[in-house]
């Protein structure tokens, strides 16, 4: 009895396929997103003065659901040790460990950042089946481009970083361009087309090299573009690419009009093979 | 007679088919820019003070041409409610109600506003053939990639407020970052590269995240591109590849204007074969 | 012996496919993109006081040799009329005028812009082979989309007039939001991701709707890129249908592996007329 | 002996298939990296004052490490002089002499940009197998789309230019666009929608024209992108379709796993044919 309870447990709390486990996913997703939005109010002064002690005790009702979900999982996984170390073990454990620590610590306003990392338990809402896929997809097609992005972002690094130290020199400290590093981050909001406007060239050769620095920038930004859209329209392709199984050697991935079966050389369908 | 009367009007007010239709389309886009523009214009002082009485009583006829719009809409329908409660009932409403409840609040600004939405009114002309279908398409696309669409989102959202929060603890008031929303505000301003430079990082580490956030904005937005396009050309695909199948040899995939099975050779219509 | 005169001039100056015609076209390119460099260092104040006379006689050079290549079009074109009313003909007259007309008003800057109005003759250059097909190209491109792209830009219309005023509302002149065409200048400026800063939301409703603006100005690039690229490898495609032709009905655009002509139905390639 | 260590040394400095080989490329990587950070470390005031012997020592270290690489590189060549004058044998030439120069000149600040330049390096290790063919990819793509780029960019320069000169003349030195070149390069920073905001257009008109030019710059994106991305899917085809064709029914385009030909069913090698 106790094992089928731990087992239905572990499915409610872990899997997203049963009824209770989707009902579980919801109202846990409705408490992290209720506490991160806790936690982002109170960073504002004339919210925290009206509610400090409403917020104080919402902080801690979460914390408590979270320890007692945390517990929970611990309890009903096989191997907890391998949940506990795993990255969404840990995520949990860092959104309940503020909390308890600001007990100890009054006032540390690092904890906030922390307590914001909860966020990212709301990823596990993809577990469901629609996201799933939709997030698979996106990843392979980003990790089968990866070296091409590499090479782009090293040519992203060095333009950046070359023509940072060029307007260094061309502008020097007085426009605000004083240090090679402070003139690289001028670069990147640059070549983002970002343009913060908060250090900007003053002279006809600064301007010169930052206009040479926007339109690369704007031009550029067509070759990641490129890259993921081709791999992503090579995903769709090989997703569908036909249905068609041989009846012999169950080979698939057959091109739209194959009539005979690319590995075993035999019809795939019946009726060409009387044909024959 | 009456009866008929009451159809042609359906015909000419909610349909674009006949010519009388397409005439009073043209007409109402041609009110509707006027009294939007008349309402933009409205709000330039120095306008305002020049022309107010022609604006005033231009905003009167407006309203008395919408409001006989909206009558003879009502009484042309078959189901006068459905109309009143649908999108395009309700903005029609929204269209004349301003004008007339300005006679009783007076000087309510709010009311700008409100007269404003009477330009979703322009997408009535969408009902035209070639926007009918380009919209279609466009939305089918969108539609299609809803997935992956939330799940970018739901990323974007994480960065967002994850290193927002990063930089209000980095940064602190003192630079501007005086909350955690605000900060959040300044990395969306930052991701999408935008970049207003009202709040903008000023020390080396707060420097070094907002690069981060740049470079992130400025790489993916090759994601939701690469989504839409592949998309866009799946549309294109299906659109363009057409569904006739060979009597004979059940080869599909024959272009548009193919006449004969481009692998048997043999008609593909029976009425052709006779031709022959 | 004048007409050949004539006829040979017409090739040089009117066309590219001669060797004389292409460095014609090769000088003309030269002094256009001189007197337009002419017309822009003029006025930067330090140059021009320092080589005053210089720009002057230099621009009367040029306008000179416009005028007698002006005169000389006009002498070998078959129907001068025709030329004197096309594109390239008012733009090369407004390549001359302004100088002449500067003898008579004295300091009309004016004249500046309109002499400046001379870098659109660079685009005869065009008339060179490889630009040709690639301007066609995306010209043919961009034509096929076109009303994608109406409906794309009606709804940014729509989302600039609305937010627009929207913030008007909510942020008000004390904001530097002081009219809606001001309004909608803003939203301009924050949808495309140009992010000037001169006007900002202050209010955090203002600021909403402003990230809000900016999300949407960010993820929406991917519409008009999308039908682009959609519609360039659709343009790619249909050049790499295949380029056999039917030997009895002279029908092409057969697709890659067809073996029987689509519309006449009959073989494609004789040997396989032999093989039915 | 010599010769075999010679050639031995050959393979382990230009080349990186062998392990040895790859150890070297992987240490000098690490070596560039550092040199650099130390030169852009070395700009900012409060590092260069608190540890500045430790710099100038590390970067005679690097200097001396360089000058014996570069050395080797000209003894363990065939063609010394074509490795000195290739592209990165003058850059490997002008990673040491800055240094040896600064003992000569004192405080040439121009060096130290010559000193970044040691970073093209890097691009050394692209002869790594994974990115030697994604770089190969990328800049193929971008060649065979240049007359298009060109086009493109002709166009950006012609608004640019034209536009610019327009908003000098409709804003005036009143409100800093004091000369057409300062125009031309706010109107750069505008249409790549990076939007700096040192200069703003202050009148109707001008804001008007600035509008204009964003939604130019925002629009306009999609043509490179287009341009790329389709190449680059182009790339891709033409990449993975395959050359073989079937000996019987010389049907081609089969999958790049396909032993049968999809067409006839026969097999597509002889040896294969055996097999049967």
């Amino acid at each position: 009895m106790k094992k089928l309870t731990r087992q239905r447990l572990h499915e409610i709390i872990f899997e997203a396929d049963t009824k209770a486990g989707k009902i579980f996913d919801e109202f846990l997703l409705v408490f992290i997103l209720l506490s991160v939005l806790i936690v982002i109010l109170d960073s504002v002064q004339s919210f925290k003065e009206a509610v400090k002690n409403t917020f104080y005790i919402l902080e801690w009702i979460f914390t408590i659901i979270f320890t007692i979900e945390y517990v929970t999982r611990i309890y009903v996984t096989r191997k907890p040790l391998k949940y506990i170390f795993s990255f969404y073990g840990l995520i949990d454990l860092l959104a309940i460990v503020p909390t308890y620590l600001s007990l100890l610590f009054i006032g540390a306003k690092t904890m906030v950042v922390i307590r914001i990392i909860r966020l990212l338990r709301v990823f596990r809402i993809l577990k469901l089946m629609q996201f799933m896929r939709a997030t698979e997809y996106l990843v392979a097609s980003i990790k089968r481009s990866q070296y091409k992005i590499l090479v782009f972002m090293m040519f992203i690094s060095l333009i950046v970083v070359v023509l940072g130290s060029l307007v260094y020199l061309v502008e020097g400290p007085e426009h605000g361009f004083n240090s090679i590093p402070k003139s690289i981050y001028w670069a990147i909001v640059t070549l983002t087309t970002v343009g913060y406007g908060d250090i900007s060239p003053q002279t006809v050769a600064g301007q010169a090299i930052a206009s040479i620095v926007m339109l690369i920038g704007y031009a550029i930004i067509a070759v990641p573009t490129g890259i993921i859209t081709s791999e992503l329209i090579q995903g769709h392709k090989s997703k569908s690419t036909n249905t068609q199984v041989c009846h012999h050697c169950h080979d698939s991935d057959h091109v739209d009009d194959a009539h005979f079966c690319k590995t075993c050389g035999r019809a795939l369908h019946e009726d060409e093979e009387k044909k024959i």
